[in-house]
């Protein structure tokens, strides 16, 4: 999110508030997660669940764990903010991080394209959507960096993964195909994600900053290329075998 | 809920769960309600509103202690449906108690009116929002019960509003007029709230089920007509005094 605000000059385009609210949600966006998603949440009727009544358990809980740490003396950073401000940054990390529940993504990233060619910067509502396209690229933006860093936590993620539907095949709960160990490779998973997730969401914020292009939207072409071609000599594998 | 079932005939036009779902929402929709709205938990910044980042405090929880309850052993009245039924029965619950939320109130009563005069009780989405409509109309249904049961309820609920208000002010947090007892009167609370939020509610509902006219819509008029003179009454009153 950082690097992002940098790379796109977006200081000059909104308020330092608002860049307080994108920085905080995405450091906090996954707070005290689980590892279990919100499918397994509501399917295994969890605690999560049962509070937040199906409704986004993961990404409400991840935002009550934010503003619990921050109402702690040590940790609250917006102690010396007035009352209008702290209303206005509360309001903004809620929707920023319950933002990035995937469930929500098509929405999102609809509303968004809906706003271009003439995106406004100054009209409240486009502000809002574009400050939640911002969190959610970044994060799910693993594979725009270099692929010793992104591979570690792509492993990472997959071992979650399967963690998942290991234990959802042993309660006879519903497992997703892209959980599933006997159904998905590391790089078929890759390659499904980049191209119906990845490329479509980074493509349409690079049409408002084209800078992107080079920094998000190239990595995980060539991300996308890398695991088509260990796909292909896969598949090639098991057919000459 | 029980009487509105049985004057519309509903039995007749949907199925036994939808009418369960409507049962266990108007009978749970305001469990362990501590007497203080939603606007104050938000303001007061409560252990409720950081739980449930500001949405819908109240009802989140009242529907999450209605399914806490229901999953005791001696009170799971769900124990033997199906597992389909159950998350049918589960998110028709949900979606009923969280319409209770006055906030939504215009957008629910738009909704349903949009779907007049052609409602049509096989389409999901009308039956749905006449579900939520049957709640709601439960749920503030105080003052079409005759006055000598309505006012004890209605003084209740005023005591309750002066006593979030004395808080409110003695906190300096914003005070709703019409919970401010320095504001507000018995009349003039009602004659508001029926003509603004009873009638235009009652009237819709009654376009679909014509039968009600004289069930909720005769009986809010005439409350309506009892608190209008005791207003003009008390206004001659103060102007004479």
């Amino acid at each position: 999110m950082y690097g992002l605000i940098w790379l796109t000059d977006l200081q000059s385009k909104i308020s330092t508030i608002d860049l307080l609210i994108m920085l905080t949600s995405a450091l906090c966006h996954d707070l005290d997660h689980p590892g279990y998603n919100n499918a397994y949440q509501i399917n295994a009727q969890t605690e999560l669940a049962l509070r937040y009544n199906d409704i986004s358990p993961l990404e409400n809980h991840h935002c009550a764990v934010a503003f619990s740490i921050m109402s702690k003396p040590e940790c609250n950073i917006l102690k010396n903010v007035t009352c209008e401000h702290y209303k206005h940054i509360r309001g903004g990390v809620i929707r920023c991080i319950l933002a990035t529940d995937m469930a929500r993504h098509n929405d999102i990233l609809s509303q968004f394209k809906s706003f271009q060619p003439v995106f406004d910067f100054s009209n409240k509502e486009h502000k809002e959507v574009l400050m939640k396209i911002m969190v959610k690229v970044s994060d799910i933006s693993n594979e725009a960096r270099p692929m010793a860093v992104a591979e570690p936590w792509l492993d990472c993620l997959l071992q979650e993964f399967f963690h998942q539907s290991d234990s959802e095949k042993l309660k006879g709960l519903p497992v997703a195909p892209f959980m599933d160990r006997d159904k998905v490779s590391k790089p078929s998973s890759q390659t499904n994600f980049i191209r119906f997730v990845l490329l479509p969401l980074f493509s349409e914020l690079t049409k408002l900053f084209p800078c992107l292009q080079q920094h998000i939207v190239e990595p995980v072409r060539r991300a996308l290329q890398h695991y088509s071609d260990l796909e292909s000599a896969s598949q090639k594998g098991t057919s000459s075998a």
